[in-house]
């Protein structure tokens, strides 16, 4: 199999045969180069990472529980570096290319893993998702996406960055394929039951552009006729942008001290935006921090209110389809800055959190995202799984 | 010639013969891949400055000058990335080897030429000194070095950094090749008549280590009895650290101003630690900036009281000989803030200072710097001259 569109290392591809016999054997998925491959160093997307590293000798616990399910790994695929990004473009390895969406980026971090799925060279593709980095290539490319419930996964193995927000999520084309993976990586079954009860985030919807709200209206009202009932409600009373300047005195805060010791011992080389974000990290205020972890708190509480059992949350994943590549940074920060207002409920409350893909505005896919409380993961995996049928 | 100590930018070596007959015939030089060699992109030791930008069509005037003069071109050297950084380790194209303390930095920003010039693989090289990178690494290889009074050269050709402090200048072996490099590039014979008093810095060398200080005592005291009177003074009634502060609160800004946009426009590629450099820059608050300017006045007219015509002023040119190379940034940051103090009198005062080479701790290099009046620089050539044949 080829890979033309930049989405793997370079380098011969990891390649490890997964159990015969096993739930998923048949199905190929490549890894995120953020988790351990036993034999094969861990680049984390940056040329200075693996440098005085050992390397792995034991898979991570997500690549050996595919492994395991009998899916095969066809390889590891590029990162924004130490997963420092929501665009997917790695000035060092490249921009993998998002077949969806020519001449647009494919979203990161995960970007090499959303960009081999998306252009149908693996089934699915292990991510990592902190801040949206499966939630936004999974919109950009158009993809099923999982960032599963904080704190749920075993992330044994990933890369970490700001732990408290880390999540381990993957991706696939279609419903089946993804409901299979999501058994398997959750460890339980798919239910059957459907939530009964959907709220529509009017305020995430009123903060996308107004052409990529208009795309998703059809799949709301298919969604809101599968579960029976729907209401409107603003997510959050404090406003998107304060959720999401919580999650940035809190998230760079945590990734700076993940790679202070790398920074200081190894003078790493970075992408000047990427360091950009460290250097910020490692000036955030205390006031913002002890601010922000009360913000927290109170994103959390207003969550579990929307979200008793048997309901789920719908909005806009990204306010706005891919990009174009090769944006100055003057046009991309602001870009970002509103992308992180609809991620921010991921690293601050932790709800499961799935985006569907369906919609397009002018040819660009863009997701709608499902939400539902803690630990409903694969309640989220059924209903997606389900609205797929009444397309 | 081979070059396996990494002073050379990677490629073929950049050759211009120079004009038969000339003052300097018979000289080789290299050039900090910081000034423009037609034909030949200028890479400024990083490696997306070149991107997109056109191939030079002319020589640097530094560049011209000399080749107009008769020396030979023989390469175009490594640089710490677009000049920011003292020590000489750039992690894209490797440590220069200082062939006089190996194991060690060449010192920064004009690392290769430094090394060149030490390893006697030309007999003169062009480099840059915003602040300090041609006194440090004249000082940590053992080499004659001038920084030139502040906006006497014509900078044409040569890559900018922080314009009010920029310079270029120079490195040679010996007295007499650093004598007739230096007359062509000021435009005029090198004097032989001395200055009559001399000025020991009490407060420079005071901060600098104290084998370092020890080391230079013999040197100063031949230099007293060439000048003729001596006396001792503080230089920065301030505080060499004030002095510093002020200088590190206009350099980075400028330089900041120098390269924002193409940080903007081509997120390139730099270690963490020029990045963060450039960052801080981008940061420094208004009142500081205010404040440096003032001081900046106050320390040029200090450095003007202290030397009225026929003075010179002597102190370390660096606090210690040349640190380990390989360490981690938490000990070379306190070690490149004790350097800037030493060199803050350039960038803010603008004054003509010339390492002289001649001492060692523990067989290591370290130069005794000379300081004359604006526009003394001829001079001060013609006491490193004269000081070579008392030793």
């Amino acid at each position: 199999m080829t890979d033309d569109i930049g989405a793997f290392v370079p380098g011969p591809r990891a390649h490890r045969e997964g159990r015969a016999d096993g739930l998923l054997s048949g199905l190929t998925f490549a890894a995120k180069d953020l988790f351990d491959v036993a034999g094969v160093p861990t680049g984390g997307g940056n040329l200075d990472w693996a440098t005085g590293r050992p390397i792995p000798t034991k898979n991570a616990w997500a690549v050996q529980t595919l492994l395991d399910a009998g899916a095969t790994l066809i390889g590891k695929t590029v990162t924004d570096e130490v997963s420092l990004g929501i665009l997917g473009e790695n000035a060092f390895f490249g921009t993998p290319v998002n077949v969806r969406a020519p001449g647009r980026v494919p979203g990161g971090s995960s970007s090499g893993s959303a960009a081999a799925v998306a252009a149908g060279l693996c089934d699915t593709a292990l991510g990592t998702d902190t801040g949206g980095s499966v939630r936004v290539p999974a919109s950009f490319c158009g993809l099923y996406g999982i960032r599963p419930t904080q704190g749920r996964l075993d992330l044994t193995g990933m890369l970490p960055q700001a732990p408290t927000s880390d999540t381990t999520g993957w991706f696939a084309r279609d419903a089946r394929s993804f409901a299979r993976v999501s058994s398997v990586l959750l460890g339980e079954a798919i239910p059957t039951a459907l939530p009964t009860r959907l709220v529509v985030a009017v305020d995430a919807f009123g903060f996308a552009d107004a052409d990529a709200a208009d795309a998703l209206q059809p799949m709301v009202k298919r969604l809101g006729a599968l579960v029976g009932s729907s209401r409107e409600e603003i997510m959050a009373p404090q406003g998107l942008s304060v959720w999401a300047r919580a999650q940035r005195s809190l998230q760079p805060v945590e990734a700076y001290a993940t790679f202070k010791d790398w920074l200081d011992r190894g003078n790493p080389r970075f992408a000047f935006s990427v360091a950009k974000a460290l250097v910020m990290g490692s000036m955030t205020p205390q006031v913002d921090q002890t601010w922000a972890a009360l913000m927290r708190q109170e994103a959390r509480a207003r969550m579990k209110y929307l979200l008793p059992a048997g309901t789920i949350l719908c909005m806009p994943t990204t306010p706005f389809p891919a990009p174009l590549t090769g944006q100055p940074l003057s046009v991309l920060d602001p870009l970002r800055d509103r992308i992180t207002c609809l991620c921010a409920q991921g690293g601050l409350a932790g709800h499961p959190q799935v985006n569907i893909p369906g919609a397009t505005v002018d040819g660009l896919p863009i997701g709608l995202s499902i939400i539902g409380p803690r630990g409903s993961d694969a309640t989220l995996v059924a209903v997606a799984q389900a609205l797929e049928k009444t397309a």
